[in-house]
């Protein structure tokens, strides 16, 4: 397979040179567009929709026909793997997702076993190879997977909340919670390196829940396992590197620990200053994000100017940031909010990009 | 009034020696309470609770019955502020706290006023008074109010959630959400200073989502209104010092910046190493916290290994750390648990002193 036409993503977490800063948007395949709603709604429910690799495809393609974004994330959800694991997801209407059988007690544990991706998530490799066709070498395709401690959080949990039940595991049984974190890991590791021979271009961990830990219980029940992954993730296909991201939100803290990881980029989330982030661990690996998702409800003028900002923030530089939001689009953002948003981060850092090589060429 | 003959936790807070580390807990009269949840169904409802004085005073003893705390906290919450604003709250049964009037048009934000404590708030007042004189001078009682920010959220918002109301507010009308911070900024000074007045010994400032902002949003939708209460606050009362405490929820990355606000105390979440923290702002303020909750719901034996890995995370001092958890009481806690860890927090820190001081008398 070639190189994708715009692979100014792919260029920018590899911190090559690039005309302008890439975006793309966590959940841009989401609520917020009428389109999504109707398939969702044609699906019969997300789960369905998930499972549906048409549909999954459908959904992948829509942001891209309304914003010119520099790339396609697999639709799909973080918590298809532990339902291939055997717990049996399901979507309650205003619970969220839930697990039949959730991970509590020691012989369910032990008896925890790694699923054989290209079997019970057939359905995601096909949607992966169907949005990859469907992409015709356009933008590269985003796969990813939920971070071990994150997936446990809802395992042992059964459902979202406060995770009590995983984290008094964790004080109380931490050979138990190993054991959970060990399988995910290896389980997540196979899951992406599928999704890689599938035809997906770089990929991404959601270690959505790790904040919520002391700094010493990061390290040891989320952080170390991060590091298996990427370790035992394929770094090459077909002789094109593969990228890899890891979004740690509410790992701010935690930055320079968690760029020492391998990955190859970090996802931010927007309460850290991306200029200080950049400072901190920004000669090591690239960055993503870290726009607040409340800006995309304001006015366009408003839009202009915090992407504006944080640009600028970032600094001088022609590559090593791809812009995003610091979380998932909000359902309740005007579509064309986001058409603002791909225009202005655009514009304004190939802008930027012309004032730094003026500047270089007066020195 | 006299001080009271268990001064220790106002020792700590001024960062005076004291022979052990005091604790006290967020949420230590809550719902993990059999008794707390008997009060409160006699009450009829968590609100008519708050209304009522008597009943908040006899919740605000209930854990020091158990438990040889150091502190004890008026019984109210947060959000009778804003109701005192004419807001009109109400808790509907599964979705927490609501506001029939939320603040949303510009005519109604013009029109928000500050209350006066001695009137609107008067079932507050009645309560401090009534909780210090049954306290009898054993330990000493603290006061709380939400911070603007947090205040403001749930205030726009209506309820609870992600905020995305006053989060757009911000962006789009920071005119308008500066409006309603500095009337609340007022508010709350007023009413931390007729709890003063009525007898509380500390006062605690809750900034509860303060960390969902951006680092630039954060100072200037949220610490510029803490340091403009705590500059208004009463220093002291009867010649005794009235120290103050700002617990700021995910603030771990803008410590420095928060620690000079002016307040005594910072109040931590459990995100932060307490060793670091220390390193980064002990020389200036005392801190409070942060052990995560989740270890109480954990066997007595990890109760007691996480305390002591936290007091030799803060180190060998004599003073300047007060014990608590880094957020409330989960409901699901075993009372007793809160048993084991008040004892071992008193055991292990005299016992550090001890230790102290005599590697200092060899030296």
């Amino acid at each position: 397979m070639n190189r994708p036409a715009n692979d100014t993503f792919l260029r920018a977490l590899l911190r090559q040179p690039t005309e302008y800063t890439p975006i793309w948007l966590m959940r841009q395949a989401g609520r917020y567009l009428p389109e999504y709603c109707a398939t969702r709604a044609r699906a019969g429910s997300f789960l369905r929709l998930c499972k549906s690799p048409s549909l999954c495809c459908e959904a992948a393609l829509q942001p891209l026909a309304r914003f010119p974004l520099d790339a396609a994330i697999v639709f799909s959800d973080i918590l298809t793997l532990p339902d291939a694991m055997g717990l049996g997801l399901f979507f309650s209407e205003n619970e969220g997702p839930r697990f039949e059988r959730p991970l509590r007690e020691e012989g369910a544990i032990r008896a925890l076993a790694v699923p054989d991706p290209h079997d019970r998530l057939r359905y995601v490799m096909d949607a992966v190879a169907e949005t990859r066709r469907s992409l015709a070498g356009s933008v590269p395709l985003i796969g990813f997977s939920g971070s071990p401690f994150t997936l446990a959080c809802y395992m042992v949990e059964g459902g979202g909340g406060e995770f009590w039940h995983f984290k008094k595991m964790i004080y109380d049984r931490p050979d138990l919670a190993h054991r959970i974190l060990s399988v995910n890991a290896q389980a997540v590791t196979r899951y992406l390196n599928a999704q890689i021979e599938s035809g997906v271009e770089a990929v991404m961990l959601f270690d959505s829940w790790g904040g919520c830990l002391t700094e010493a219980a990061y390290r040891e029940f989320s952080l170390a396992y991060l590091q298996r992954i990427v370790a035992g993730l394929a770094r090459e296909k077909d002789g094109q590197r593969i990228p890899s991201i890891v979004f740690a939100r509410g790992g701010g803290l935690w930055l320079e620990r968690i760029a020492a990881c391998g990955c190859d980029a970090l996802g931010l989330d927007w309460t850290i200053d991306v200029g200080a982030a950049r400072r901190r661990v920004g000669e090591r690996v690239a960055l993503q994000g870290n726009l607040d998702p409340a800006v995309l409800l304001a006015s366009p003028e408003a839009i202009v100017r915090e992407t504006r900002a944080l640009l600028d923030a970032f600094g001088p530089a022609d590559t090593g940031h791809v812009f995003n939001l610091g979380h998932g689009v909000s359902r309740l953002t005007p579509p064309e909010h986001v058409g603002v948003l791909v225009e202005a981060v655009h514009d304004y850092s190939r802008r930027l990009r012309g004032k730094n090589r003026a500047r270089c060429g007066k020195a």
